[in-house]
This record gives C-alpha cells, sequence and structure tokens, in this order.
C-alpha cells in the first residue's frame, strides 16, 4: 500500500488574514449589512480558501469521471451499462449536460475514463486509463483489487494537480457510471453507519420495487463485507467504484494543494465523505453547489455539516449541479470586489450594527 | 381615473404549442428524463412565455425605481431618509449591488426617479419624475394623490415599453425608497386581509421593539384606510408608494405586452400581488429570482402560488435577488438548445418512461 502514502499528506491551510480582511470589506459595501446573504459568506470563505481578500472563481477546472460497476448486472439501474461508455462519447462531442455547462461557463472540461465496460477509441479530451471492464461485483468480492484502487486514487490526485498547473481556482469533479448510485449507497451505508434503506433512492429512475431491490443488494454486500467496514479506506475500495474513489483522491489533493472545490450530488459527496474520512480537513476546502433530488444527499450533507447554494430537483451528476453553482461564486466575487463603499459612495451608514 | 384605462387592457397569451414542442425536445435530450430538474421546467415555462420552442434569456432590462416614504417620519427605518437620493447616486454611479449585477449580466440598467425627500442633480441613466418629495404619511391621509398614483403606474408601464422596444428578453423590477418594507407590509396585509404582525420584518435591520413599532404603525395605518382597503387599486394608492405603485404598472405592462418578469423579493412581490389583483393574468409571465429573508415575503410568495429558483438569504432588494438568478435562466436556454439528443449521438434511451 505504499502507493497510498501521499493521502497522508496535510491538507493546506486556509487563511484566517485574508478571511478577516474580506469580512471587513463586506461591512463597508454599501448594503445593509448582511443584506446579500449567502452571496456576501461565500465571498469571505472564497477569501479565505484563496488567501486573498479579494477572491475570484473565474478559471474553473470541470473533471469528470466515468467508470462502470459490476453490481449494475443485479439489475440496479434503469439504463443498460453500454451508457457509461456511450456517454463519455457525449461528453467529449459536446452534446451532454456538463458539455454545454463547461462551455457557457468558460471552465476546462476533461474526462478520464477509468474503465468501461465498452472499449472506447480515442477521443479528444478524454483520459483512458483503462483500470478494468468495470469493477467487480462487490456483492460477492471487492469492488476494486488494491492496485485498481491505488490507480483510481491516484487518477484524482492528477487531476487537481493538473488543475493546479493550469491556474484553476474552483475545482469540480463529476461522474458517470451507470450503477453508481449503488456504489454511492453501500459507501455511505458503511461510512454512516445506517441501514440502505435509508440511502437507497431512485438513481436515474428506478420504481419503488426497483428501489427495494436495489437496497436488498446494498444489504447483501455490507454483509458480505461487514468485518472489513470499520475503515474508511477499505470501505472505498470494496464498496466504492474507480470513478467514486477517483474523485476521493482528487478531493484529498485539492485540499492538500489548497485549491477551492464545489461539490456535486449524491455520488461526489458519498466520495468526499469518504476523502474527509481519510484525510480530515478536506470538507474545509469545499463549497457545496447543489441539493440533489436523491434522498440519500441530504444524509451525506448532514455529515459534513454542509448546506448547498441551490437547491432545483437536479439529479443527473456529470457534476452538473456544481455547475449550475458556479455563476453565484462569480456574482459573489464580483459584488465584493466591485461595490462601492459608504465611505468612497458618501453615503450615511447609520444602520450599521 | 381615465388615466388609468390602460390597466384593462388584457395579458398576452402563453403559447402552449411552444411549451409542448419545448417539453417534448426536453424528452429527447441525453439525460435522464426530469434530471435537470427546474432548469428543464425553467425552459419549458420560458418557451410558453416568449413563443418559441428554443428560448433564450440574453437581453435583460433591468429597471430599479426609487421614492421616498412619508411614513419614514415615524422611525420604521434603520436608515435616514436622505439615503434612498444617495443610494440613486451610487446606482448612476455603478456602485450599488443592482450596478455590479447588471455589468456582470450585460444587462441594461435604468434607474427612475419618481420622487425623493432630496432633489438630485440629473445623473447619467437616471430618469427624474418629481412626483413629489417622498409619499404622504399613510398614517394619516393617502400615500399618493390620483394624480400621482397615475403618473407611477405610468412610469412602471413605460419602463415595461422602453424594454419591449429595446429587444428584452427577460424584464427585472427593482426598488429602492427608505420606509419601502412599512409600506409594502401594510399594503401586503390589506390584499391578503392579513394582521400586521404576519408581514412586519426587520427591513434594512430593525430590531424587535423596531419591529413591533413598525407593526403598530401598519395597524394604525389600515384602520385608518379601513373602508377603501376593499379595493386593490385603492389599497396600492394609499398604502403602497411611488415605487411599488410604478412596479405594479411596469408588470401589467409586462403582461399585456407578453415580456417575461422575473420577480425579486418582498417589496416587489407585494407589488405583483397588487398588479395581479387589478389585472388577473399577470402572476403568469412571472417567474421568482430568490425567496428573500424578510419573512413576510413566504405569505406573498404562497398567495402567488410560487416557488422561487434560489434562497439565499438576500434582503436588498434592488432588482438583486431577481438578477441573481438570471444566470440560471441563461444556463437553463443553453442546456435546452446545446445539449444532444439521445438520436443524434446513438446513446440508448431504455431508461425513459
Amino acid at each position: 500500500m505504499n502507493e497510498l502514502t501521499w493521502l497522508d499528506m496535510p491538507c493546506a491551510d486556509l487563511s484566517e488574514t485574508a478571511r478577516a480582511a474580506a469580512e471587513a470589506h463586506q461591512h463597508a459595501l454599501t448594503k445593509p449589512r448582511g443584506s446579500l446573504g449567502r452571496l456576501e459568506r461565500v465571498a469571505i470563505q472564497l477569501a479565505a480558501l484563496q488567501g486573498t481578500s479579494r477572491p475570484t472563481a473565474d478559471q474553473v477546472h470541470i473533471a469528470v469521471f466515468a467508470g462502470d460497476h459490476g453490481v449494475a448486472a443485479r439489475g440496479v439501474s434503469a439504463y443498460p451499462q453500454s451508457v457509461t461508455a456511450e456517454m463519455v462519447r457525449n461528453f467529449a462531442g459536446g452534446g451532454a449536460a456538463i458539455s454545454v455547462l463547461a462551455r457557457e461557463l468558460g471552465a476546462a472540461l476533461e474526462v478520464i475514463n477509468l474503465g468501461t465496460v465498452t472499449e472506447l477509441a480515442t477521443l479528444p479530451g478524454v483520459l483512458s486509463l483503462h483500470l478494468g471492464a468495470g469493477t467487480a461485483d462487490f456483492t460477492a468480492a471487492p469492488a476494486m483489487d488494491e492496485a485498481q484502487f491505488a490507480h483510481a486514487l491516484a487518477a484524482g490526485r492528477d487531476s487537481a494537480l493538473r488543475a493546479v498547473r493550469a491556474g484553476a481556482q474552483i475545482y469540480i469533479g463529476g461522474e458517470m457510471g451507470i450503477g453508481n448510485t449503488t456504489a454511492a449507497a453501500a459507501l455511505a451505508c458503511a461510512l454512516l453507519a445506517l441501514p440502505p434503506q435509508r440511502l437507497t433512492g431512485p438513481g436515474t429512475g428506478m420504481d419503488a420495487p426497483g428501489i427495494a431491490r436495489k437496497s436488498a443488494i446494498i444489504a447483501q454486500a455490507l454483509a458480505y463485507h461487514a468485518p472489513q467496514l470499520q475503515s474508511p479506506g477499505e470501505s472505498l475500495r470494496r464498496l466504492g467504484g474507480f470513478e467514486i474513489a477517483a474523485l476521493t483522491g482528487a478531493f484529498i489533493a485539492c485540499a492538500q494543494q489548497g485549491l477551492p472545490i464545489v461539490v456535486d450530488g449524491f455520488i461526489t459527496t458519498a466520495a468526499l465523505l469518504a476523502a474527509e474520512r481519510l484525510r480530515p480537513g478536506v470538507r474545509d476546502w469545499c463549497l457545496f453547489g447543489h441539493r440533489s433530488e436523491e434522498p440519500g444527499h441530504a444524509l451525506l450533507l448532514e455529515a459534513l455539516g454542509a448546506t448547498p447554494l441551490l437547491d432545483l430537483d437536479m439529479r443527473l451528476g456529470e457534476g452538473s449541479g456544481a455547475a449550475a453553482a458556479v455563476p453565484l461564486l462569480r456574482l459573489a466575487c464580483a459584488l465584493h470586489n466591485g461595490m462601492a463603499t459608504f465611505t468612497g459612495a458618501g453615503i450615511s451608514d447609520q444602520g450599521a450594527a
């Protein structure tokens, strides 16, 4: 397990000096104190993360990790496994939701295919890592062997390092993988010590009998792996997926490098919870983009003490809910950096507390 | 009251053909049906409003209406009345929150000063109408006489007509007026037949004794005008303000002209409720930008059957909460117009219902 020693590197420190300076600046702006609500708090938080009293969110790096799941053979998804690879092609072709969002935001988009059932030819903007033709069915074996697990974590770390090198100010991790709400729910059950009924939802659109079947399959997996689930790393290796482990690795590396993260939905937040358990402090580097319609997301957010910016009944993944929150960060920074002060504008501030 | 006959013109019709075409198109896009949540529904709604299956939200017209309130003399605000005119200067100077937001959004911004206590010199981008040095104190007289009321409504209508002529695709009305949460709460009490305690909040930052005083002053006004408050027009004239009546006029004209509105916070929504009572159907032309932290906003939204896009604890006014929602409309349109279809991308759609 020597390939995993990088996980032990500490997270970067936040700048309390920049936070205090940003807070003082907010109080000087021409508005009643606190009246911009979360837009004020986001600007102050970004200041602490970026180590500057004048934060910005212009350079956004979006990485979408894809991988297939052995457990999909158990009928846990409304879609066939071939869709994972088809969607990788769609990401590269610019037709997927995250492709459109990245274009609109002027964000960098990279796709990392960690291993799909369908082999794909080389595609522009897609890095193919071939860790396997999907993970193993985790109801009867660990989803990943140790080498696959280490590679998946490192693939995430490498994505974060590329973002840092490219000058990113915000990192978004997204995912695609038929069956991955099942894997994320199983992982969340292990990390939160909750029964599957609490964390199993419709995913891409299962009906109530489908959800009950999914929940029973997760219960079977939890029973099979029970002796090893005290360890967050083993929980992730045994119940996660290539793309989920990669997200965990990416988030840990972002926190180590001091790159702020905007967190997406259910699967991504499960990966983040694993990251926080493996390397406490990662969560401090996160802003939360949206509350997913997938019901288990609420429990993950609660465990992380997180209140997302948006609540739009989205449940797509791909990083789409995080991307949708980027304009709010940009407006928050623009207001913070661009508004006049009471003194500068010659306005009475008798209302200030 | 002949100046008010324009209020009786019917609202424009929504296009059910465009709505159906947009809905069918959403179902063909490469994502599980419904997985973009409100971003899908917003695109479909805009399609019905704009009469096209491919809506856009690029051209945004923001009008901020300013006016002073006689009731401010009763100590209902944390700020002195001079701040209304100071903020008009700040809007024109580009330092206010809405100035920054308009710049960031590439939106047109116009400021209409209907009457402030402090006289202002001519300012670029500010239309000054001089309806009076603020309204009368409505605890002892109607806020506006009939001529002022007609002029305020017409000022809003004229703003909407300018927006239509300029090719706007979205109209946002904002407001500035020290004391105007008191006027909006009084108006809302009259329109909803609710007691002042239900609709009185801190505004720019009153403490609990201040809120109790504000509520008592509203109760006094409601008692004084009681015989006339069955009429929504008289409620607006007697309890509203120049900028509130202008917003009402603007919203009615937008609906008559078929220009979609994004609604801001508490004061704006009170003006909209008056508009809907004066000309039923106006509400159908509205999207709701945000839920204000001002507690009475929830009751107004409920009365209008509205669920805003954002809930960010904002309480500034100026149109800021509506402006903050514009990027979501743009992303919704970009996704709607720019995503690939299942057929086009060669992706299995076995998950569709």
